[in-house]
């Protein structure tokens, strides 16, 4: 397995800046290089001391690195990957935290040089907030983190980075990139755009009758819309099809509702109710979330 | 002001069970009586001091009682509204807890004696739990309570409702019923409706890859399904419109997304969580949040 002394990482928003401060507590060995192409990120980043070192030059922050962890927007990944593409060394793993894995996949595969290895890293981890004054070094504390995969990717490499987010306490499963994607297009980009569609559907002044169920619900939709956005249009095929979806639930209670089947409605409450005990239950026991 | 020396409580689940508990820690002086239907629930109470009696007679909880407080399902209301008719004291105010508001003035009308008063309440608090058992005396602090009125409701009742309310932390507003039914189908029942669907559009062993943003926004759907069945076939044309309006602003999002439109989905991202920003302050600023 390879051994990490250096980690660069390209972008210091709230999980860049996380990476980083993880690894500094994980993984005190390992040197961690930051870069940000905003000055006043890097002065943030130096004062939070978030890494060894913050450089302005990203390809400079990549020589000599035995692992890149790319935390851009994901619409940054092709561009970042031509900046550093002739500064990789032999050998080096280049990773990601966007949530969407097909296209990088594909960008990797297109951009890389043949002699460095690509897996994709989706930890399931965040919040509605931005930038690195939100950033934390326990985010991924009990975490989960999926690896992808394509049929070339090199499994020394995967078995390299398994162990990487495991020492920043995540727990980790491989998957294909497709099937990442369709899954988090149901479980999260699709609950994004229900929780945004939610709010646009109400006007301002009536939601000060809101209570706290309905700032659970819409919480995240303060999260950042640029972020959000390369998220929906990385994975717009399955992102559609899975709002098909939730339409037609919504319109099976709508008619339930309209034709005042009451028995009808509680079987479908009932079905949700359960189906989220049943998620609850797996996530407190596997102790990825606090019961 | 009517003087409340004596209050009933008519239900004893997690609201009633509140308001009872509410009442003991708040209102020191006033005697709480407590009906409930279930010998299991009558017990729970007893153990638990929830009132200073509880009672398995539902007239004979009424009587010489300053205040009835209706806190079952909202379909069973206008069976309790009978139940109790011929024995609420002359001046003796009745109000409920539930939802939703035009229902039960109207069965207040057809059913009660026109020797008491009748005022909706809604105190916009509560979790997704259910029974006695998660009763919390501090359940209405920095909540919100809405007082509903028709033309024809008394105005010195309300004014003794909003003293009550006040007493146990609530802030209050009087509204007519049927702008309050209104208003909470767009805020409180339609999101109940919407984390069901989004939790019915996924499958069970895909959720195991949810993360805390989706357990936070279907959080309400594990409230009791009989509970909400009743409110939203009691609102149900109020939810019905507010259903559409959030298909259509899912399709808004959807179409952007099918043509890879960046800036527009951007914007509707924006709006909301801009919308959703200033809902955040108006709370905190009332103290109904914790920011």
């Amino acid at each position: 397995m390879k051994e990490l002394k250096q980690i660069s990482v390209i972008g210091m928003g709230l999980l860049g800046g996380s990476v980083s401060l993880a690894i500094l507590r994980c993984l005190p060995g390992v040197r961690v290089v930051g870069y940000s192409h905003r000055p006043a990120t890097r002065k943030k980043a130096k004062s939070l001391g978030a890494a060894h070192k913050i450089v302005d030059d990203i390809p400079k922050s990549v020589t000599a690195t035995d692992l890149v962890i790319v935390a851009t927007p994901i619409c940054a990944f092709q561009q970042t990957f031509k900046a550093i593409k002739d500064s990789l060394p032999d050998g080096c793993i280049v990773t990601d935290v966007g949530s969407t894995k097909v296209l990088p996949h594909r960008w990797a595969a297109e951009t890389l040089p043949a002699t460095v290895y690509y897996v994709g890293s989706h930890p399931i981890a965040g919040s509605e907030q931005r930038g690195i004054e939100f950033a934390s070094d326990n985010l991924f504390d009990q975490a989960h983190c999926v690896l992808t995969r394509t049929a070339k990717t090199d499994v020394g490499a995967i078995r390299t980075l398994k162990k990487f987010w495991s020492s920043l306490g995540c727990s980790v499963n491989v998957m294909e990139a497709g099937e990442h994607d369709r899954i988090l297009a149901n479980v999260s980009h699709t609950p994004h755009v229900v929780a945004a569609a939610l709010i646009n559907a109400n006007r301002t002044d009536e939601l000060k009758l809101a209570g706290k169920g309905f700032a659970d619900t819409s919480r995240i939709a303060s999260g950042p819309p640029n972020i959000w956005a390369d998220v929906l249009l990385t994975n717009a095929a399955n992102v559609s099809r899975s709002i098909d979806r939730v339409i037609n639930e919504l319109s099976k209670l709508q008619g339930a509702i309209d034709k005042g089947k009451k028995k009808r409605i509680e079987k479908l409450l009932e079905h949700a109710r359960q189906k989220r005990s049943a998620m609850l239950k797996y996530k407190v026991d596997r102790r990825e979330l606090i019961s």
